[in-house]
């Protein structure tokens, strides 16, 4: 599977930039590692391994900045980011022999707020602003709303009053995905379902948790994914949701349950998969039957313009119907992309409608304490008429011989 | 290799209320997932996937409550923590036909701040408490400082200022590890040091960093391992410090560079590694051997009560009077424990003695934009009267025939 990377990103930026032409703000500031890289093409290493990592990109309609650590500058360049287009703060030492500008980035600037600043002025403060993440971190906006101070401006609500939240707006720009997108999200997909099939076939009794989750993120990695998430439990642990797989060795008669996801290319992976070892009982059947009629529900009902609050009833309506009470969800499914969970939840009271393009994950998981949990869960991208699925669950419950 | 990890947890909790009988407060609340794993043995799958999860302990001398999401109470329960001690906020079902306490801890609280807040009501309101994070975060002295208001207690500061910021207190608890902690991260390391000998066997020419990278990921989750971070660049990409692998070619004469890390039992390792396809010329050469020797100098002169910035400068010195001019570092190494840097950081000013127990991570890199970067990265653990290394890199530079 070959989706050019680079060339993503400037499909992104430009899809960024038609939205922005429209948009009630002249520039937009992006604060998540999510929507950085949707702009700029640049996935920090360091991003997920440091709770205090922030990066934030700038965008205008001609023009994009990246502010970034220090460290972050020279694979920023690698990525595609010119160089007089980074804003580093913090401090980290590259050297060069060629006299590289990337020997001059660390200590121009203190911490984010300040190299943010410092890119304001680059992109002009006279610009109305809008910022992701500014309702919950309202001093964003000082950096940025200091525009208002500028000479010939004025502004009723003060220095920050220039600026607006556009967590809201970049939501639903990410939400139709590009078919590089699509291309990408699909192969993580089908890596976390060949590693459920390859844990299937590699079981029987006695193999551990632990085990099962081996040969699902070895399977990942053998073609390029990197393993997020490997929830791979058995017998009463299975109920737990998501949970680490411990050395517990799986007993014929009990349910598996799988809940697997990877990182390809910076799109997320995220699907459930039911097994059981040795021929079912009647309410292990029954049970399944309930669940798995509760997502094809929402399978075959989705398309353009059904809500998402449509499907979360349907999808309730008929795993009551199959017989399973009580059963209570907050969402049976999600959109995904860059992050693992996107907007559109299907959730009560989500009015939102679908769009050809988006892409969501499914489910309808049911979690007994003290009996088991079961789950299928799967990928699709909605289409002109209805949906295209990524992954193929089994439609009877597999049964690994005990 | 062998840890019972509920059993460590409570070795860990039992360190914890040690140091909490000599310290300026009764109680403590720790913030972040690395010390709520540290008291109650609970690791959340969600945490790392999602950027608004939170989660909080709250420790007596002889009591702890697990402040977390609905959805995490039963793998929590599972890990060993009581269910009457658990403080859930959010929505999850679970679903019971023995009547689980399990089943009722959706919707207990909107959010964190008020379950943090009964929590305090379980544990006393009118107990001192420390809060790691409350410096940077002072919402979190709302739920706790109530306690200053509660009969019989007047506090000069007003209703918050019964609380006092326990980060470096907790951060210094952390620094000395129990063996049990000390066998879970020489297994990581070697995990990841066994992952970059795997990838150097099966290099040659033409072999690409994502395959290089895939070699070491697949190493590590074949022994349980999780795989956080792989970088495996090549020729002039291996300046670029932190960056992922991509399709591009190691060619011969080239470097190769690998700092890569995983997750064993929540303990992290990171180790660093330099390899030149075919013979090595002069410059590769004698700059390897800089780095080594700043790097071994270190090693050579850590013990209980040498400093942290007396093992910076003697690197330093080291690397440039090997010839490395300039070389410029901001530290030149680490701490390791359950977090991937921990104090104390190997750094100018940084007067923080060693202690035995302590494990780090040293670290000489040099990163040369358009030639190449190199480095060493090993992980010990301070003995009496020295350092025991937990890996083995060959003191000559890798070479992996053309």
């Amino acid at each position: 599977m070959t989706v050019d990377l680079r060339e993503l990103a400037g499909q992104r930026l430009g899809r960024l930039r038609e939205a922005l032409a429209g948009a009630p703000f002249d520039a937009v500031i992006l604060t998540t590692p999510e929507s950085i890289l949707y702009a700029t093409g640049y996935r920090s290493v360091a991003g997920p391994l440091f709770r205090a990592h922030r990066m934030a990109a700038l965008v205008t309609g001609d023009d994009c900045w990246l502010v970034c650590p220090a460290a972050d500058t020279a694979p920023a360049a690698d990525a595609g980011m010119p160089e007089d287009r980074l804003v580093p703060f913090g401090r980290f030492y590259f050297e060069s022999a060629l006299g590289s500008p990337l020997t001059d980035m660390s200590d121009r600037h203190p911490d984010l707020p300040a190299a943010l600043a410092t890119a304001v002025g680059f992109a002009g403060r006279g610009l109305r602003y809008g910022i992701e993440g500014l309702a919950a971190d309202p001093l964003l906006g000082t950096a940025a709303g200091s525009s208002a101070g500028s000479p010939g401006r004025t502004s009723a609500e003060g220095s920050a009053g220039a600026a607006v939240d556009a967590t809201q707006w970049m939501t639903a720009l990410r939400g139709p995905k590009l078919p590089g997108e699509v291309a990408l999200l699909r192969h993580a997909a089908r890596l976390a379902e060949a590693g459920v099939n390859a844990a299937l076939d590699a079981a029987g009794p006695g193999i551990t948790e632990q085990e099962l989750a081996g040969v699902v993120a070895a399977t990942m990695v053998a073609e390029g994914g990197e393993p997020r998430f490997v929830v791979a439990t058995t017998g009463p642990r299975s109920a737990l949701a998501d949970a680490h797989p411990t050395g517990r060795t799986w007993q014929p008669g009990e349910l598996a349950r799988f809940d697997v996801g990877c990182l390809y290319g910076g799109y997320y992976s995220d699907i459930g998969r039911t097994a059981v070892l040795g021929g079912p009982d009647h309410r292990q059947t029954s049970r399944y039957a309930a669940i798995l009629d509760g997502l094809d529900e929402q399978i075959a009902l989705a398309k353009p313009g059904v809500t998402a609050e449509e499907l979360f009833e349907i999808a309730m309506e008929t795993v009551r119907r199959g017989g399973i009470a009580p059963y209570r969800r907050q969402h049976c499914g999600h959109g995904i992309g860059l992050s693992i969970y996107e907007q559109p939840i299907i959730a009560p009271g989500t009015a939102t409608a679908l769009e050809e393009g988006m892409t969501f994950c499914f489910e309808t998981p049911y979690y007994e304490i003290g009996w088991g949990g079961m789950m299928v869960e799967d990928t699709l991208v909605v289409t002109a008429d209805g949906v295209d699925l990524f992954t193929h669950s089994p439609r009877a419950l597999p049964v690994v011989p005990a």
